[in-house]
C-alpha cells in the first residue's frame, strides 16, 4: 500500500489531480458514493462499478459495533470482505458518535458513548480509531474528531476544536506504528472564519496525506459553507488533497470544487433515491408524480446509465409504488451515475480550462429544466 | 409472434425439449423465476440473464390492478416494461383471485372480486383474461380457473372443476379472435385421482399448446402430489409441454420431471432467500446462524453465480443483520442460479439417458450435506 497525490490542472480555484492509492488510483475531483455498513444500500459492487466508482465511504462506528474488527480480520480485510478491489475510505466515527449513539461523554482522553444498536457500553480514543482503519485495511483513514451541532455557541466551538486538534497530533504519533495506508486530518471550526482559520492553521503542518472539513452540512445556512471553504483552502497545502465531507446537494458539490475541493461523499444520491427523488440534468424527478404513470422516456433523455438504458418512468413508477425492491436499486444506479458523472464532467473542464462555463451551462439546464415543471 | 414444442428426448417418463416463442427460445424442463409485479423480487433482468433465467412468470391479478392494462399497453407491453426480451408467461390471475382477494364470487360466467390493495370491485370472466393476456404481449396466457382449497370436499371439487372445464371451452372460443401467442389449459380435480383424470381428458382434446397442472402444493400431502401428477399425465398428450403450476421445493421439482412434468414457477428460491435461506447441493445454508459469522467460505463450494465468486458466507450473514438491501439480491441471485442450473442438470442427464443416477446422486448429496450440519 502506499498514497501518493498529484495535481495536474488548476483552473483558477478549481484543480483536477489523481490519487494513487497503489493498487488503484481514484481521479479527482472525485464523488465517493456511501457504503455504510459496507454495502452502498441496495447496490453490488458489479453496479458500482458500471457507475463509475473509484472509491466508496464506509464507516467506522458501524463496523467497529457490526460484524466488528474481529470478523473482518478473520475474512481479511475490508475490501475482501465487501468484495470491492477500488478505493476505500472510512470515517473515523466521530460522526457518527455524536448524531446516532445515546449518552456519549467526551473528555480529553476519548469518547464514551452507547451503541445505538444494543445499548453496550464502548470507547474510542483518537489512536483506537486509527488502529481499527488500518486493522481492516481502509485505504484512507480519517482522523477521530468531534463534530459540533450547528446550533452551539463560540466557546463550545473553540473548545472541541482544542480537543480535536489534540486528537490530531495524538492519530499523527498513532499512525508512525502503522506505516501503511493514508491518514486525513479533519479541519471543523463551525461557522466561525477565525475558528477555521486556526483549525486549518493547526492541520496543515501536521503529515497527514490530506485534508477534510468537516463540520459542514450539519444545519447552517449554504451561504457559510460558501464562506468558511475559501478560508479553510487558503491555508491548507495546494500538494494535498482536500475532502469536503458530507457534502451535498449537486449545487454544493459544483461550487465547493470551484473553491478548490478535491473530494466528496454524501447519502444524498442514494437515500434520495430510495425515496423516489431522481436527479437530472434538468432538475429533479419526482417519479411518484402522476404525471409519470404512462411516460415510455428515461429518467433522463441521454443518460447512459443501466437504468435509462433500459427502463421507463412509468416502470419506475409502477415499481416505486409496488414498493419493489428493484426500484431501490434502479434509482440509485441512475442517481449515483449522476452524480459521479457530474463531477468527472466538473473534472475534464478543469482539465480543459473550461471550469466556468461548465458551470454557467450547469445551471442553465437546471433552470431550464424547472421551468419544465 | 408464433408457439411450438418439441420433444427432443425422453427418458422412462423424464422429457427433455424445446419450446419456441419465435422471439427465443426455452429448453425445457425449465425453472421460470416469479415475477409477480413485472419485476422478480430484488432482481434485475440483467441478473436473471446472468443466472441463466429463459422465461419468467408475471401475474395477471397484479398487473391488471396495478399499473393495469391502458399504462401496460401504452408502456408498449410486458416486455417492454419490464426490460425482459426472453420468454414471459403470465397466469390468468384465477389463483390470486381465490387466495388473495376479498369477498369473491365465483358463477358460471365469471367471478366479481375486490382489489387486495384498494377493495375496489373487479370483474373476471375467461374471455377477458385471455383479452388482457394478448393485449400486454404474453408468450404464454393461462386460463381463468377456480383453484379449490385443499381443505374443500369432493362434491365442491368436482362442481369447481365443471366451471373451470366450462371456463377453458370458453377460452379456446376467445383465443380465436386473438391468433398470436399460446394458451394454455389448466387442469385442476383437487387430491381426487377420477376428477384429475376427468379434468386431463375434458383438457387434452382442447386446443391449447399446453397444459398446466394446477391445484397443487395448497396444503395437501406430498404423496397426494406424487399421485395425482402421474394420473394426469398418462391422459395429456405427449407433444406438447406440461407445467406444475407453483411447484416448489427442490426434490418436488426432481420427482416431477421424472413423472414426465416440463415447466416449474415457485416464489421459493427468491421468497427464502429473502429470509435467510439458502439452497445449495448440500442441504440448506440458513445464513442468520453464529456458525456462518466468520465463515469465509462461498454459500456453496463450486458454485459458479456471481454471490459465489465474489462474497463469504461471513459477509453474508453481516449483511442480512445490518438488513441490507443488498442481502436480498445477493441471495436471490444464489438461489434462482441453483434452482435454472438444478434443472438444467435434469435435462442434461436427461438427454444423456441417465436421469436415474442424476436423480440418486441428488439425494445423495443432499443426506450428506444434512450429516454435516
Amino acid at each position: 500500500m502506499s498514497f501518493s497525490f498529484e495535481l495536474i490542472a488548476e483552473d483558477k480555484q478549481a484543480r483536477a489531480g489523481t490519487i494513487d492509492l497503489g493498487h488503484t488510483k481514484v481521479e479527482t475531483p472525485i464523488f465517493m458514493p456511501v457504503g455504510t455498513n459496507a454495502s452502498v444500500k441496495a447496490i453490488l459492487p458489479c453496479m458500482l462499478k458500471a457507475v463509475g466508482a473509484q472509491i466508496v465511504l464506509s464507516n467506522t462506528y458501524h463496523l467497529y459495533l457490526r460484524p466488528g474488527i474481529e470478523t473482518i480480520e478473520k475474512l481479511s480485510g475490508l475490501h475482501r470482505f465487501m468484495g470491492w478491489k477500488r478505493g476505500i475510505l472510512t470515517d473515523s466515527g466521530g460522526f457518527q458518535v455524536f448524531s446516532l449513539s445515546d449518552l456519549r461523554n467526551i473528555n480529553p482522553e476519548g469518547v464514551y458513548f452507547k451503541s445505538h444498536i444494543d445499548g453496550s457500553n464502548h470507547f474510542f480514543s483518537p489512536e483506537y480509531v486509527v488502529e481499527l482503519q488500518y486493522r481492516w485495511g481502509s485505504d484512507i483513514a480519517m482522523v477521530l474528531d468531534e463534530c459540533p451541532p450547528y446550533t452551539m455557541d463560540k466557546s463550545y466551538v473553540k473548545k472541541s476544536l482544542d480537543i480535536t486538534i489534540n486528537w490530531a497530533k495524538r492519530s499523527i504519533r498513532a499512525r508512525r506504528e502503522h506505516t501503511v495506508n493514508a491518514l486525513f486530518g479533519i479541519v471543523q471550526g463551525g461557522v466561525f472564519d477565525d475558528l477555521r482559520k486556526e483549525a486549518a492553521i493547526a492541520m496543515k503542518d501536521l503529515e497527514f496525506d490530506g485534508f477534510a472539513i468537516g463540520g459542514l452540512s450539519v444545519g447552517e445556512p449554504t451561504e457559510d459553507m460558501y464562506r468558511v471553504v475559501p478560508i479553510v483552502n487558503e491555508f491548507l497545502p495546494k500538494n494535498k488533497p482536500r475532502y469536503a465531507m458530507g457534502i451535498g446537494r449537486p449545487e454544493n458539490i459544483i461550487e465547493l470544487i470551484g473553491m478548490g475541493v478535491d473530494m466528496f461523499d454524501c447519502v444524498m444520491p442514494t437515500r434520495n433515491a430510495r425515496n423516489g427523488t431522481l436527479f437530472t440534468r434538468f432538475g429533479v424527478v419526482n417519479i411518484k408524480r402522476q404525471q409519470y404513470r404512462d411516460d415510455d422516456r428515461p429518467i433522463e433523455e441521454g443518460c447512459g446509465c443501466y437504468t435509462c438504458r433500459n427502463f421507463s418512468r412509468g416502470y419506475l413508477r409502477h415499481l416505486h409504488k409496488a414498493k419493489e425492491l428493484s426500484f431501490y436499486t434502479l434509482a440509485s444506479i441512475h442517481n449515483l451515475y449522476y452524480y459521479i458523472n457530474l463531477v468527472k464532467s466538473a473534472r475534464k473542464a478543469i482539465l480543459n480550462g473550461r471550469f466556468r462555463s461548465f458551470k454557467d451551462e450547469f445551471y442553465a439546464l437546471m433552470k431550464e429544466g424547472e421551468a419544465d415543471e
